[in-house]
């Protein structure tokens, strides 16, 4: 029976993507070859990159005087990458969350940073909005999803200075004015791809105004040069990116996903507002439409484990809290159906005549 | 009709790794859900990194007091995290080619580095085997394959230092005495796998000798603390290497790899040896089992393309040689087969009886 998947990433992906990638894998456009056998070099990989680069653009309207970078190493390499090339003397973050304070974690061997709002004092249940930006600082850095706690910056807001944004969960998820940031980066592996390939979205001539050596595979310039071909990319997940994005495209790119998202993550915020046993735990006007998170209210918080196995029996997958926060989330990613969305709705409802 | 690949990497995998790889894609283990849909954190493919690294460790025979780690970046990434890790003061390097090269490169912005030997001066076509080790040095790192130019050190030489290899192009393509490494490292996307994913063997008790603050994700410590799991690791790419690694254990281990690398290898190099048109590149005692590197003599050096022309006709796919060195490249990695190398072997004799 098929699984409704709620994973936070890796998570669901579009079935058709799927099997054109099981098809590659066995024979990449009838050449012979696996996608895992063609060389970086060759034509038909060539393909495969180019036309991932050329949907990236095309699907979030990318101006020209930006290129998009396919990588290894996750987004996490990125929170060094980021000081490394751009952080001179000073760089601003917004502290919305785990992956906030990791990638501050690593300015903070670049030079000096100033966070310049939190929502810690509030277990990063809101994103802050009142803040002063530091004219004086290299670079604002943001980080527009919280995954773990379900928070989401849906807007792009103004920046005087250079803007660079962390946005592995809610990529593609939207329309973004691009032309907003300096940089946009994450891992694919939520809302356009599998695990293993990261995307960088990177403003021309932004690069060479820091003094430090940067190691050649740290080097934005290093890629941009090579069109990410510098050394041997991660060729299938690349590919199974361009499969997503055309199936994006397909079903009428991102103003689509959002109109989905929002209809699917409203559905199971509905349920929860509406429900005498659950409850959200994310300020209303922040909530994330890709990470819904919510929790038992007190008196049925015994009831968790049942809750989870009462989801699974109905094959509702990937609903258990990350340990940090507990209780559960539903990741409402591009691939994830309205008949998924559906299930689980149901599953809350019926659960809630058995036992409230 | 069935290709005959010997691209260099990425590179002809087992038919029966890509048909299982196919299968995973659709749905892992008849878990409901493909292995780019589960997450790293689930059983599921918990089960798969400990059966890759477990298999990894049984194969190479890898003492107690080892990590092996699957990593992203690719070895390029390797090339800078080496002396961010280890490199005090002075490290040794081998130069045996363009890969060497690179190493030695980043490790120059990390502190002094004596290349201790070189091939360079005969455009890299042989191993240097007379040099002294500095007793001073951190550790002294060398290539142990050239994929460019098809040298090979097919032994492990005794250092009295920390030794360090890059492996990419020959891991897994005979027995290593791992107890005298202290790192062996490596691009997957040739004897073991897909690209995308990059190994570490690394011995206990190497790190925290130096003082400079290493970023997270290039602080090995980070990855053997996590078991590769600190950030979303490569998955798809991973359980491919699962597969290889599981196909090579079938066949007998690395000491069958061994014995169908060589038996492989001495068809092509004899071939090469006992022709008209074709020369070697490499003195004949280094040359790689992994990359057999020939050119057409003087007085038929016009019939290149002809012979591309001629082999690409018979389904002979890769042996353009690197854009560095031209004339043709064999790459003969673990899933080349006897009879890629019969039909090479055929279509050499064949294009001498109709040219030479």
């Amino acid at each position: 029976m098929k699984k409704h998947i709620f994973n936070a990433g890796p998570c669901k992906l579009p079935r058709i993507v799927l099997e054109n990638t099981s098809k590659a894998i066995l024979d990449l456009e009838k050449c012979g070859l696996s996608i895992m056998e063609v060389s970086h070099r060759s034509k038909e990989f060539q393909a495969v990159i180019d036309e991932a680069m050329d949907l990236f653009k095309e699907l979030l309207n990318i101006p020209d005087n930006y290129s998009v970078l396919f990588l290894g190493g996750g987004a996490s390499t990125q929170f060094c990458m980021i000081p490394y090339n751009l952080l001179n003397k000073k760089a601003a973050y917004i502290n919305t969350g785990a992956w906030s304070t990791k990638a501050i974690k690593e300015a903070k061997l670049f030079g000096e940073v100033d966070v310049i709002a939190s929502s810690e004092d509030k277990g990063f249940t809101y994103v802050p909005k009142e803040y002063n930006i530091p004219a004086d600082a290299d670079y604002l850095h943001i980080t527009s999803n919280n995954t773990i706690k379900g928070t989401e910056l849906k807007y792009d807001i103004d920046c005087n200075i250079p803007l660079i944004a962390d946005m592995s969960s809610d990529i593609m998820s939207r329309p973004v004015d691009v032309s907003k940031y300096d940089i946009i980066y994450g891992g694919c592996q939520k809302n356009i791809g599998p695990a293993g390939v990261t995307f960088v979205v990177i403003k021309d001539g932004i690069l060479g105004k820091v003094d430090r050596a940067i190691p050649t595979m740290l080097n934005y310039e290093t890629h941009i040069k090579k069109g990410s071909m510098f050394n041997t990319p991660p060729c299938s997940a690349i590919f199974t990116v361009k499969e997503t994005l055309k199936w994006i495209k397909s079903l009428g790119g991102v103003k689509e996903m959002e109109k989905r998202a929002i209809e699917k993550s409203d559905m199971i915020y509905n349920a929860i507002d509406n429900s005498k046993m659950f409850v959200g735990t994310v300020a209303k006007e922040d909530r994330s439409r890709m990470n819904i998170c919510f929790v038992l209210k007190d008196e049925y918080k015994e009831k968790e484990a049942d809750f989870l196995k009462f989801t699974a029996e109905r094959n509702i997958v990937g609903i258990k809290g990350h340990r940090s926060v507990g209780g559960f989330r539903a990741s409402n990613y591009n691939a994830c159906e309205m008949e998924d969305v559906e299930a689980l709705v149901k599953a809350m409802k019926d659960f809630e005549v058995k036992y409230a």
